[in-house]
């Protein structure tokens, strides 16, 4: 196990790339984001080895909602199939999302907006899921605290397929993230991109603005 | 004049890395800024030329103000010496900052959150000066409105000076832009950056997250 000068105390995870990735393989759009459960556990494995206190991952979005029926439906899939899996896992589960609308998966209702443990609760984890990044700052306005208050700042945001933008990732705690971009897509992770974004991380002169 | 699939609209220009270059050069980090001023009206007339409509430039932040105070002194000097220069040029002006602390320039107080239009009008310059970040949201509880709520969403943000980061810069409008990261440090600013910015983003997939 390689040692880092510095390690992120918490990770934003941006997933991207599962529909390219299917039709790079020849499958339709939809069947990408089933492939995408294998390599969060994994990486869920790797950042509890390397000592990381919390991880966002972002599920999908309002904007995502857009896309078509079939991929909707995928997509909300694997979120729910992947939150099955860390049910026996050892994280301490927040789902943050809007639950007022339809797209919002019933099954994920008693995990919103309050942590829940499983096992032995050796990392925080975040997953977005039908997050909306107005929603989100709006709640300033009704309650006087973002809905994602209880998310910390991010340190280092990873994100796979090559984009290089937040497309909504939590506008308020991701000020001061770095951001490490992998321009392969989500469901071809390998254990290395993981291990060079700490590499690149641990050099990042962290100053926040001083 | 090369011309381009796609166009920006709003430009976020991060111009970091003043300290640094001086440092290089072999002045005090101090001497950086005002070094930063002439790149500034270079890239001012070629986004004139390619017909960008808005520039947000990021001047100085609330975190800034941590430097040393001849830092201070010299970044907040470079800003109103650019206002002064750009009040000659053609240029629609928002400046958009936390003018009630002491560290917000007087000279730059005419010009604080209205737009005050110049000589032709030829593009929209916003300029964050004393800049905060969580000034701007928390406005949202105050007066149900970001502080920066003239400053529409930005397309694309250039940085200079290699770090891959936001530092704070207008959260809200900043959620779908695509960032495009340039080495060089800021006073070292060639056309050909820009050039490869708009050459970059031309072919960014922008889907909003559809």
């Amino acid at each position: 196990m390689e040692s880092f000068k510095r390690i992120p105390a918490h990770i934003g995870i941006i997933p991207d790339g599962n529909r390219r990735w299917a039709q790079e393989k020849g499958y339709q759009k939809k069947d990408g984001y089933k492939y995408g459960i294998k390599p969060g556990f994994e990486l869920y494995e790797m950042m509890i080895e390397y000592g990381i206190k919390e991880a966002t991952f972002y599920g999908f979005t309002k904007d995502n909602n857009k896309r078509e029926k079939e991929q909707r439906e995928a997509f909300t899939k694997a979120c729910t199939d992947a939150v099955e899996l860390l049910s026996g896992k050892d994280a301490n589960l927040l789902v943050i999302g809007n639950i007022d609308s339809p797209e919002f998966p019933v099954e994920l209702k008693k995990y919103a907006n309050r942590r829940v443990n499983f096992g032995r609760g050796l990392i925080n984890i975040n997953f977005l899921v039908n997050y909306d990044w107005e929603w989100d700052l709006k709640n300033l306005i009704q309650n006087k605290c973002l809905r994602s208050a209880d998310i910390s700042r991010v340190d280092l945001i990873i994100r796979w397929g090559g984009r290089r933008r937040l497309s909504g990732f939590l506008p308020a705690q991701s000020v001061y993230s770095d951001f490490y971009i992998i321009d392969d897509y989500w469901p071809s992770f390998k254990q290395a991109h993981f291990i060079n974004a700490l590499r690149w991380y641990q050099n990042c002169d962290v100053t926040l603005g001083g």
